[in-house]
């Protein structure tokens, strides 16, 4: 932060506030204090029959590579809500949302991943903006090696280990103890 | 925002950015697209023998009224840890968190809360600099009446009667859902 959104005044200083121990870029004419906090990205694993629906990216990063729905969350909506919104968005399918099974903070990139089961109300999905094509898969042909990042990956696999048990179970993780491939 | 944080302009607009579908403020000199989205807190039940501790609120919002050790998540922590690191600073003790059990999205706070099961290690606890005082309690003895938001008093519910069936289950809920009192 350069300047004030408050003020406008370029008198920006990184230091811990009064009754706080970090410290945030404060702005000493009107005494604005700007908090960065982690983000929420909400997505969903869609399934219709045995198959998975899964989105290959348009856009960076990892532009090309095969990701779930799934997109940061906005003020305004449910976790549950961001998830089935990500999901239209991008695959332009409809989604009835089912239970969260895996949570990952992910602390080098500033953000917290929520995933939930979910179920195709159709056979009906094409390519949103965001994405270059949308397919469904069974487990056998998930393109593990072009998946797009370590957590998709991780919640892809414990969604078919659950499945295959018979469980629904929830999985709280941290990115870092996640294998990058 | 009144102004750019990145160049300092005070021409900002509330717009759609091309390619997304919802307005941001936008800086027309420099083109910074301001994105705002919710915020996590994040907690936990801190359990000495049979009994809860919980603190006593020094600050606005619900000053006097009680709450379990909660906060807002920071940058380079995982959600295990803020919820740890909340309950260092807001009741002076130190917790091993356990497993998630409650997940509240409080929509029109712009917030999204985590609570987690949590074991005291020490009898030993003190007021925070944001604590009028800090207590152990028994399920019976839980100030109901004087708690501070309702998505507290829905997780401790949650807590006390998961543990009374002996059960550990994920509570997710949206606090348009839960009783204001």
């Amino acid at each position: 932060m350069n300047f004030c959104p408050q003020c406008g005044s370029a008198e920006i200083e990184l230091r811990v506030p009064e009754g706080d121990n970090r410290p945030r870029h404060i702005c000493n004419s009107c005494k604005y204090i700007h908090y960065v906090n982690p983000k929420l990205v909400v997505g969903c694993v869609p399934v219709w029959k045995q198959q998975v629906l899964l989105c290959r990216r348009a856009i960076e990063p990892r532009l090309g590579y095969w990701t779930t729905p799934a997109g940061f969350m906005e003020i305004g909506e449910t976790l549950e809500q961001a998830a089935a919104r990500e999901t239209l968005e991008e695959a332009c399918a409809e989604v009835e949302i089912e239970d969260m099974f895996a949570v990952m903070d992910v602390v080098r990139a500033e953000q917290v991943h929520v995933m939930f089961r979910a179920r195709l109300l159709a056979e009906r999905f094409a390519a949103g903006d965001e994405s270059l094509e949308v397919a469904l898969f069974d487990e056998a042909d998930v393109p593990w090696d072009e998946i797009a990042f370590p957590s998709i990956r991780f919640s892809l696999q414990r969604f078919f280990a659950d499945r295959s048990e018979g469980k629904r179970r929830l999985h709280v993780t941290d990115s870092a103890r996640v294998p990058r491939q």
